[in-house]
């Protein structure tokens, strides 16, 4: 029986001596290279975390203390070391989450896989514990390098480092990457720091040589210390964190364990915040990972363990590369067109445009608010930035979506990939509220591509738009084969029209399939419907209400909450109209979705052909009938007086 | 005449002699304290800034250069000195806007008034500068102390500090406060800052010192160069700035033109990203300000010029103050309750809970992403908190209320100040979208309470949910008189009852009294309403739909976007029970609302009982004639082929 299968829970990594953690370290690295091999899921940050995570067990007791992760994409060994070894369905339907999640363990505490969270997760609790007398409770939050480019871990380090008499840790894992390598001043300020290892020495020395001199010596020591810094800073530019106030320690070796272990005890026995620095290698011990420059093993498929290489190769072409591509070619044609990314440059498709044009993309790091707030800047000084960003990150940046780039009526084209359901990676991923969100910004213009050729075409439409924000939004998908509109409306494509027309199907964006095949399972049962895809669904075409005038109903197909999304943006068209038919919205209902593959994900919520089709009827069905309401809504619970 | 009246532009300001300066800006001080006691507005920080913004234009050429003020309410003494000379009617509405506008002058750039957006605006338009080749092109940005709490501010340092070679200059106006005093580790820095004017001194004595010694000297002297940071930052602890790769010029006094003059001199000499710390006195010159601890000069209404003394006092009860007296009856209940703010004490009504309960509050800095994502982490550790932010400024915290708190089913209380039309602050302060965005978030609960009752019973309702965030929106305003149900239906109060009820008119908050009195005109012209409001407006009460089932029609009046908001999700619970009535939602149309009284501004909205009266007349009129869509909607552009 291997260590690892003996370890049930944190306790039981206590009774292990320095070899038998080596061992452990080991078997762990091998376990993980292995499973995650044949389930995919993210390697290298959790390759970089072996010995980091077996030391923070050793240090703590979880539960009682509170193990935090930022973003949390680095909690697999956390999950072995907590009970949960079981990774044959990682980030599959009923299998483990690809990150922590409360309902798998008493362990994990924060769910959320948007980064930069993790500081005030833990100020939270430090506070929680300081109100309520828990004085004998620790709090240790990890989080990246990468991470701290974000302005809410900001936010938090002034709000720790202002409580001197608050205990918190904070461990930086410093990998020198988030997704992409760590970006801006504060990574050249870490890099400073990697280099100060003999600053204990120098410290030692430099106190001796100066107090030991006559006359001099003394007063000038002194004035350092007036300084409030001190030798130390002179020595171990530590200063960035130290002059917020944080106690510092490190640097630290991440990959041994000992070390570790030694820095937080030290940590501990502090009564206050403290920074511990901690170096690890992403990837560590795994060949292909560490030679791999692009760090394709951050989120791995399904692959060969030995040679890392993928045993089920992407097929056809992703939305990703149709935007990539074209963005290239609008480039060569545009010089006023830059790009943004925040710390995703591969991941969003702009690594061609980077090469093409180097001086025109800027990585700004895990820093959503600043992308969209310094794109409003870019407009205003005659350029077109596009940013591209993933849904759900979007979120981020809602006010400045609105209070720079659509107040100051900037010309911003926001790009976002992985839209609408995206599956495995869990509830915070889903880029389902977009729409809904989005569509109270004045001016802001939507468009959801149904193909390649009108992602293609939107988005060529989405850059010459040059006083207001436009909105391009795709799935995390492969593109199907381009669907040819049979007709316009407006500016909008029909995409099908029948002989007696009784639905008007509002199809957006890749709904576009489903919505052609409940029309056609509708016709079966003689039922004609209109399929349209607005291109545009934000604002609501001029020319829908009159479109949707001759039928029967109207029902909306989105991969987007139901709330606030298009389908009511229509309703409230068409009432706007004094068209009044019953508008049905299909789309995502209010809440949290598990993860799951995007199709089951999908199948689950109804949003198929057959279901849509059924729906629609049901909805006709009862119209017909005149029947009472199909829910039973609670009787007022008095009746009038 | 006076030199201010024949200040036409910037230009005019580079022919003035230093005598001539003092004038000027004793002559500017004396302008803003007796305009602004006609008119109330900001007036403490605008004193602050008198030589600043002198120095800042005798030093760049706006609007070539670009001069940026970040939240813009310092910006009145900029207005003075490019044309605006006339502030009789600030901030009313035809009057100039108390903030910076670009459709008042050339010279403006950003019209924002949330803070901490500045530098990545400047980063952006610095950008375009290198891209576009306008090297001769300054860039300064001028930012608060308070403002650097915000975490957007260090995402743009981040990225500024990591172009060396692009032009950008940072003016720190450091007066030790925010709308409160600055808090956190950043501002124990900058107090650290500011105790080392004499480092210049130092440096030299400190270089000549350890020279000049034998054996030991050089060595010692080199380790310290070889550790980057040298002797300077032993001496001046300016290292945070530094560390992140700025260059740091300061700290200047900001109240001596020919000092700033000369830092800002060598600033734009330096070619890269520069901070200047500039220190400056918030009020300077003015008593009342000086000597008023609690920053109530930070705005003013209209007082008495030489005492500083209101003269219009406030009549009446502001719902700001309803809710900090509940604040405290709750506090005294329930130990586990405690309170939040975003620097913003004074203004959100916590002061008495603060006095109070001084362990249980925390002024987390202009930082609500972090106090949303901590106060997750003060419910996961048993409290429930309570944040109160003005309802515009939540949107900075979306992502983390929709992430962190409601996806980890926290119970924790967002009380929603200046929701709705706020007025005088113009189009960044309306709160008029959180009924809109939060409806999103799965789980969320919104109250919206009609009078001083309501607020308290709603408030105590919602600080009793443990596993869901809630929201108490209420307006900038003074509560009337309560009105009382006259029956329920479900949660909901019935307000009014006719004999033929004809339309189910839905009253979110403040709204009540507007749909009361519509109400009582339409009763006069034979249309019968039911007057209901709903309390809690998301999620839409189950009795909803059967009650209106009853009715002609449904209006909503709500003090909120049009688009997304209560009326839409009326709309949609209605659709759900097959109860096809119109719903006709009266609200804020998608658009940007420029300064003016909240009455002006409700008034050319139509949400008063008049027009809210004849909304509904017509509604139900074109639906009794039958009559064709009242808009004239584009047809098809094709007609079936």
């Amino acid at each position: 029986m291997s260590l690892l299968e003996n370890i049930r829970g944190p306790r039981d990594l206590k009774a292990l001596d320095a070899e038998e953690l080596d061992e452990l370290a080991a078997e762990i690295r091998h376990f993980l290279v292995h499973a995650v091999a044949r389930t995919g899921g993210h390697l290298g940050p959790n390759l970089g975390v072996v010995e980091l995570t077996i030391a923070l067990h050793r240090s703590f007791d979880s539960p009682s203390d509170r193990v935090l992760w930022d973003t949390g994409h680095q909690s697999y060994v956390h999950k072995l070391l907590t009970g949960r070894q079981d990774f044959s369905k990682l980030r599959s339907k009923g299998g483990l989450s690809g990150y922590p999640s409360r309902e798998e363990s008493e362990h994990d505490v924060i769910e959320n896989s948007h980064a930069s969270t993790v500081l005030s997760w833990a100020d939270g609790l430090a506070k929680a514990n300081q109100v309520l007398g828990r004085w004998n409770r620790h709090v240790v939050a990890v989080i990246g390098d990468g991470a701290l480019t974000g302005g809410m871990a900001w936010e938090a380090l002034n709000n720790i480092a202002a409580a001197k008499d608050r205990p918190l840790i904070i461990v930086v894992n410093d990998n020198e990457r988030s997704y992409a390598p760590t970006i801006g001043g504060l990574a050249d300020h870490l890099a400073t720091l990697r280099t100060t290892d003999g600053y204990e020495r120098f410290l030692a020395r430099g106190k001796e040589t100066i107090q030991g001199l006559p006359l001099i010596g003394k007063p000038l020591y002194e004035s350092l210390h007036g300084a409030k810094k001190g030798f130390k800073d002179a020595f171990a530019p530590q200063g960035m964190f130290e002059d917020l106030g944080l106690k510092y320690l490190g640097p630290i070796d991440g990959h041994d364990i000992a070390a570790v272990e030694s820095a937080l005890r030290r940590a501990k026995r502090f009564h206050g915040p403290v920074l511990v620095h901690v170096r690890t290698e992403k990837g560590r011990g795994y060949r292909p990972a560490l030679e791999d420059e692009a760090d394709r093993f951050h989120t791995v498929g399904v692959m060969n363990s030995l040679t890392g290489e993928p045993l089920a190769p992407a097929t056809g072409t992703s939305w990703t590369s149709v935007f990539g591509e074209e963005m290239v070619r609008i480039g060569a044609e545009r010089p006023d067109v830059v790009a943004l990314t925040a710390a995703m440059l591969h991941p969003v498709g702009l690594t061609k445009f980077a090469e093409r044009f180097p001086d025109r993309v800027w990585d700004v790091g895990i820093a959503e608010q600043h992308a969209a707030t310094s794109a409003a800047g870019l407009a205003t000084g005659g350029l077109h930035p596009v940013f591209a960003v993933y849904a759900t990150f979007l979120n981020r940046a809602f006010d400045q979506v609105l209070m720079d780039v659509a107040l100051h009526k900037c010309g911003v084209t926001f790009v976002l990939d992985r839209a609408g359901v995206t599956g495995t990676d869990g509830p915070s991923h889903n880029g389902m509220w977009d729409m809904s969100v989005l569509q109270v910004v004045p001016g802001l213009r939507i468009a959801a591509p149904r193909d390649a050729t009108r992602l293609r075409d939107e988005l060529r439409e989405a850059v010459d738009v040059s006083d207001a924000p436009t909105v391009v939004r795709f799935p995390k998908a492969t593109v199907g084969a381009d669907i040819p509109a049979v007709d316009r409306a407006g500016g909008m494509d029909v995409l099908h029209r029948a002989e007696t027309p009784d639905v008007l199907l509002v199809a957006v964006g890749t709904m576009a399939e489903v919505a052609l095949e409940a029309a056609g399972l509708l016709a079966a049962r003689g039922t004609g419907c209109t399929v349209v895809d607005p291109r545009w669904v934000k604002p609501v075409d001029p020319a829908l209400p009159a479109l949707a005038a001759g039928h029967r109903m109207v029902a909306v197909v989105e991969d987007n909450s139901r709330t606030g999304g298009v389908g009511w943006a229509v309703a409230q068209a068409l009432r706007d109209a004094d068209v009044d038919l019953p508008v049905e919205t299909i789309g995502i209902p209010e809440r949290f979705l598990a993860h799951a593959k995007r199709s089951e994900v999908l199948a689950d919520l109804g949003l198929t052909p057959a279901e849509t089709a059924g729906r629609i009827s049901a909805v006709l069905a009862r119209k017909e009938a005149g029947r009472a309401p199909r829910r039973a809504a609670a009787p007022a619970r008095k009746e009038n007086a």
